[in-house]
C-alpha cells in the first residue's frame, strides 16, 4: 500500500464548490473504486485472452448469484447476497490481489485488508462507511445463509472460467487435483447441487490432465 | 450480429455428460456472458488510460445504486434496481455498443437489440429468460421508479467518468454542453438532487472549456 496508491483519483479533478458534503464524500468514493477495474486477479476470461479483473469478476458473480439462489440449501436474501458480492473485493483496490501461492504475503493479507477498509470506507458518510465494512465483515466471516453462497459463488465463478480455458489456474506448477477439491469445499457448504457441480468438474478436469493428479500438502488456494 | 459471435462460448469447452439439464442451460448462460467484458464503451477510466467495458459499468452502476438511492423522488426497492442495472447491456453482447454518433446504427439499434435478447436469454430456462427479459423490458421502458432510477444512475456514471478526465467524450467534434445537458435530462426525472448535480458538472466543465459551448441540433446522445 503504497501513498501513490492512496491519493483518492478525486484530487486528479476535484469536484466543484458549493455541492452538498454528503454527495461529495459519497461522489469521491465512488470516483476512487474506479480503481477496481484495475487489479488483476489470476483467472483468464472466457472470452479474450486475457485476466479477469475484480469489477468485471464482481459483476460475474452479482449475475451468478441471481440465477444460481435457487441451489441454496438454506434461504438466502438474493439482494442482500448481490450487496455482498458487490463490494466483497473493494478492499483490494488498496490491498491488492494476494497471489494465490504468495504465503509471506497472505500472511499479512487480512492486516493490510484491514487498514485497506479503514482507508476505503472512511471516505463515505459515516453510516454508509460503517454499511459496507459491515457488508464486507459479514462476507469474510461467513456466518450468515448470504455470506456463505456469496463466498460459494466467490469460488464457483473461477471454477468455472478455468473449465473453459481447460485448465486455467489449476495448471500452476504445485497444484493438483486435490488442492483444487478442497479449495472448493466451501462451495458445498452453501449448496449441495453445486458442491456436486464444483467436483464433477474438478474430476473430469483431472481425467482429461488439464490439472494434475494426486495429493499434495500445499495450502488449498487455488482459484 | 455475426455467426462468430453468436457461437455459445460453451462450445469451446462443453460441460460433462450428465449434469442436470436446467443447471447446463444456466451455466451455458453464465459462461456466455462472459462477454460483456468484452463489449468497449466510449468511457474512458479515471483510474487507468483505456476504455470502459460494460461488464465494469455494470457493476459500477450496481455500487452507485447502493449508495444514492436515498435521492430518488420515489421511494425504490434497492435491490430490484441492482438487478436491472445488472442485465441492463447484456444485450449488446450480440448487438454491441452502438457508437454515439453511429445514425444509421441507432436506427437499427431498437431491432438488433431485440433480436439479442432473443437469442441471449433464450439460452437459460424458460422462467429465467422470461425473468431477465422482463427487466430488460422494463429498464427500457422506464415506467417504473427503479428502471428511471436506474436508467438515471446509467447517464450519470460516463458523466461522473467524464468529469474525471476532464472531458473525456464530452470533447467529441458536434458535440456542446447543450448537446450534454439534454442527454442528462433523465437523472432529473428520477432525482432532483442528482439532476441539480448533473447540472453543475455540466455547467462547470463548460465554464472550464472541457466541452464546447453553445447549442446545436443534433441528437443529444453523449455520455
Amino acid at each position: 500500500m503504497t501513498t501513490a496508491e492512496n491519493t483518492p483519483l478525486i484530487d486528479v479533478s476535484p469536484l466543484p464548490e458549493g455541492l452538498p458534503a454528503r454527495l461529495v464524500e459519497q461522489l469521491t468514493f465512488l470516483a476512487e473504486v474506479d480503481k477496481l477495474k484495475t487489479v488483476l486477479r489470476q483467472s483468464p476470461l472466457a472470452a479474450a485472452a486475457r485476466r479477469e479483473n475484480d469489477a468485471e469478476h464482481s459483476w460475474h458473480l452479482a449475475l451468478m448469484v441471481t440465477l444460481l439462489a435457487e441451489y441454496a440449501d438454506e434461504p438466502v436474501d438474493v439482494g442482500h447476497t448481490v450487496e455482498l458480492v458487490v463490494v466483497h473485493d473493494l478492499v483490494e483496490i488498496y490491498a491488492g490481489d494476494t497471489p494465490l501461492y504468495d504465503d509471506e504475503g497472505r500472511t499479512s493479507q487480512e492486516e493490510r485488508e484491514r487498514a485497506a477498509a479503514d482507508a476505503l470506507f472512511g471516505l463515505l458518510p459515516a453510516d454508509q462507511g460503517e454499511l459496507l465494512r459491515a457488508w464486507w465483515d459479514e462476507f469474510e466471516a461467513r456466518v450468515t445463509p448470504e455470506a456463505r453462497f456469496a463466498k460459494a459463488m466467490d469460488r464457483l465463478q473461477p471454477l468455472l472460467l478455468n473449465w473453459m480455458a481447460q485448465g486455467g489456474t489449476w495448471r500452476t506448477p504445485g497444484v493438483t487435483a486435490d488442492t483444487v477439491r478442497a479449495r472448493k469445499s466451501c462451495i458445498g457448504e452453501a449448496s449441495s447441487a453445486l458442491g456436486s457441480l464444483a467436483r464433477t468438474l474438478v474430476d473430469e478436469g483431472e481425467r482429461r490432465g488439464w490439472v494434475e493428479r494426486g495429493h499434495d500438502n500445499t495450502d488449498p488456494v487455488v482459484g
